[in-house]
């Protein structure tokens, strides 16, 4: 998707960190969205990549595990006092505290749940889509909640594939990626030999693995989503997208 | 080069957006030299990524044209006021106003011209060197003046070649990498076949160029001394390197 250009532009501000390759691809998949012929034509971001916060699945429905909603707060004002006019979280998980971020910085969050719905009910209404996520967004019902509001049916992994992504997931954060992508993409035959039609990535990490993999057109990937909802807010109200030509309807009406 | 990990890290700052690829670039040799085995391990970075900045190039030996200074001393007051202890700038160019950035901010910058001779001087002290740079970096003297001081010689290319790379650079900024790479390629091959040993890439565009070339493991990378030197800081006071044990003498004394 490109958006059109235009010279004004709105800061965003990224909660990263969590994993930092996955804030970088966020930033990439930013930059992929625009279309820039020089440096002045990209979406300005902030970026909070501090990746010392407490373990996001753990602190889920654990009140003995240290919370990481303390330092996301921080960094989330931080942008905000940065400048930043609306922030997107580059991890999927940490959305388990999105209204208290939200409330903590006083700019609109631009929730990567409901822009990944967004293109998933635009592109693929039909299509049997499995959530491939962590154990706590499915513990939590990050995705089930407002999928559910949406008429959005998700199915999730037997434990067995759950295993696997876990691990996929951490051999990512260690700089793995092969090791990751050697484990992941037996899993992702046999479903798809199932009758999956759709593997929806709802951890930021997920299309680090699943790039250049056969399987990478068969995913929707949530953080591409964001991206283009981050470029499409940056560059203010009316932006021409592949399935809209509207404002976001995710940003409140906070904006200025 | 890995360095060892501790619990203590310093958050660092970087004035990046000039451009966004090469931001990105600089986030990812962050992580390239760290040893990680999981996210609380990287190092912790706040990113100003805010490309709207009037040209650099331009703007030296120019008294008419738009100066970067304010937007830059803005956007590394940003960095310092959300607890950056120092600051890293992803563009060589931009160092032109390295006295000025500093001043403003009050916390030390991590030069990229000392970081480079510091490696070059290392590992290639007797190769014959040559800077490939914007034409602004050459003409205010970034490197020569720096490199004259610890008795380095570094050759210029002369204008046919000089073109060459400012249409790469500014090819890279449009997201145009295999038109640069095709551009720049040739250029390496007949200096290297007339005596150049060493090519000094700065400019924080031109590593993403040469990267997949033939001509990566001739090219000492600017970028790259600056991420390890990044993560040295960051780690704190002892951190191995490849060729050094001791405290970069870049950092003043202002560091806790």
């Amino acid at each position: 998707m490109k958006t059109t250009s235009t010279t004004n532009y709105r800061l965003v501000g990224i909660l990263g960190g969590m994993g930092p390759a996955a804030t970088i691809d966020l930033m990439q998949k930013v930059m992929a969205a625009t279309s820039a012929s020089r440096d002045q034509e990209h979406v300005p971001l902030v970026v909070w990549n501090v990746p010392q916060i407490p373990e996001r699945v753990a602190a889920i429905g654990d009140s003995v595990a240290p919370s990481p909603a303390t330092a996301m707060c921080a960094g989330a004002i931080a942008l905000a006092n940065a400048g930043a006019k609306a922030i997107g979280i580059a991890c999927n998980t940490a959305h388990y505290w999105a209204e208290e971020i939200e409330a903590a910085t006083g700019i609109p969050l631009i929730h990567i749940v409901d822009v990944a719905l967004d293109e998933l009910i635009a592109s693929r209404k039909n299509q049997r889509t499995m959530l491939l996520a962590t154990e706590g967004t499915h513990n939590a019902g990050i995705y089930a909640k407002r999928a559910a509001a949406r008429g959005v049916n998700l199915e999730t992994p037997d434990s067995h594939v759950q295993n696997t992504i876990n691990e996929c997931i951490a051999l990512t954060k260690a700089n793995e990626l092969a090791k990751a992508r050697a484990l992941l993409v037996p899993q992702l035959e046999a479903l798809s030999a199932s009758g999956v039609e759709t593997f929806l990535l709802g951890c930021t990490e997920l299309p680090l693995v699943v790039r250049g993999t056969p399987f990478e057109a068969q995913s929707l990937d949530a953080t591409a989503a964001l991206a283009r909802a981050i470029v499409a807010f940056s560059l203010g109200s009316v932006v021409t997208t592949s399935h809209k030509t509207k404002r976001n309807p995710h940003l409140g009406d906070q904006v200025a």
